[in-house]
């Protein structure tokens, strides 16, 4: 976000907090950001504080920049999982100040070295209990978004988190699962990622996706992820089945329903 | 191939064999072949015949062109199961003649506007059973394979069976699964792909792939795929019951376990 407003809203001051003190320096040497601050100095100083971190740190980052930041100024974050947030937000003083967003859009890499430019130009971005923020505040992320090209969509928190385990969180256990099973079979077969094509490297890409950004959103969506996981197991096994009885009639049924993925994927959104 | 041997070897006269007459026509219109014959003519006028069709059709197809190629000529396959096909040709009187090829590169697209520039360079092309292919027809498709950009491993066919099985056979089963779970969600949610990003896209995309082609892949490496199937359910299991205790500590074991896939991708091969 902050290498695409650089370039969309070069008026706008860049402030980076980052703990870790290799990726600050990356941060600074791309130009990400201006500077570099500690979080409570950063909270106060600035209009929109957006929080790009794991979900459950989120829970305790978010409570304390409300607490710090000026009357004026907007908390937002990009967490993939919104219910537990809002949630415990509920209650807090100035919960009009802070916006809960989730951009579609990300890569399988993390840090400075990762930002994409234009990775947001053409995606979708949620906004969750959008009536639980001020206008203004609502109108400040609703311009970020814009600005990078996003199209908004407004949901409830518990919509999103479902569609979000259907639809991104299903992809990454299926993608670990995948790379898991490889990789255990490269010990006794070393050869075996000699014939990796554009097919396992699409299917597995995900697995490369950390643990710091994962493990939380699996544990924090766990009600709405479980039931996608299991439905899946199930699908898997009506596969699975078809092959062992050889039934190459139940295969090709269900490849044809599984191919309505190309339409279902190319339709424009409502 | 036919796409690519245009440019890389303008002298070789390009036939090609199609039974849909649509197909027929666009592969002439986008000129991947010079003219379109019956099977048996063009077998009977061709140096080489590259058999591109699905693996359990060319259990039949294979014998029948080496039954009327002429002495010199060679048959080779591009199939992605191998070791059903070698099985069956092992008593042929022509078995000499023909190569069994699996060039580790495609689409989930198919037809002749499927065909991509470039698609085989730098990509991987298996070689089965060489030792029962004559010195020169071994000679062709390896220069056939070569001329395309692909570097050649000979494999022996149950080796190359169950490679295939882990690292690309599975990938397809899991794809499938995947777009089938979230197809069946969107009856009761049609806005789950709304969400749809990047990640969904990569995780789903072989699910485009056509039953003509992975329905006999399924039902032909049935002995090799089962146990990577069953290898992928017993991890997605131990993601699962991670997921239902809420056990970050094990998540996160797990997640950072599957990250070895970034560098067994980037390995160079042995």
């Amino acid at each position: 976000m902050a290498r695409d407003l650089r370039r969309e809203a070069p008026s706008v001051r860049r402030i980076g907090v980052e703990t870790h003190p290799d990726r600050a320096r990356r941060a600074l040497e791309l130009n990400l950001v201006e500077r570099i601050a500690a979080l409570d100095e950063a909270a106060e100083e600035s209009d929109l504080c957006i929080v790009a971190v794991p979900v459950d740190t989120s829970l305790q980052l978010v409570p304390r920049l409300l607490d710090r930041i000026g009357p004026q100024a907007v908390v937002t974050d990009v967490g993939s999982t919104k219910a537990r947030l809002l949630d415990a937000l509920q209650t807090h003083s100035r919960r009009s100040r802070f916006v809960g967003g989730h951009p579609m859009a990300g890569t399988e890499n993390s840090g400075p070295d990762a930002a994409l430019e234009g990775l947001f130009e053409g995606k979708i971005g949620i906004l969750c209990d959008v009536h639980a923020s001020a206008p203004d505040a609502l109108a400040c992320v609703r311009w970020l978004y814009r600005r990078l090209g996003m199209r908004v969509l407004e949901m409830d928190p518990a919509r999103h988190d479902a569609q979000a385990a259907y639809i991104s969180h299903l992809s990454h256990v299926i993608s670990y699962a995948l790379a898991l099973t490889v990789l255990e079979r490269a010990e006794a077969d070393p050869g075996v990622f000699g014939l990796a094509a554009g097919g396992f490297a699409s299917t597995a890409r995900l697995a490369k996706s950390g643990a710091d950004m994962w493990a939380p959103i699996f544990r924090l969506n766990r009600e709405a992820l479980l039931p996608a996981v299991d439905a899946f197991r199930t699908w898997l096994d009506a596969l699975r089945n078809a092959i062992e009885r050889a039934d190459e009639p139940a295969l090709r049924q269900l490849i044809g329903q599984a191919n309505a993925i190309r339409e279902a994927l190319e339709r424009p959104l409502p």
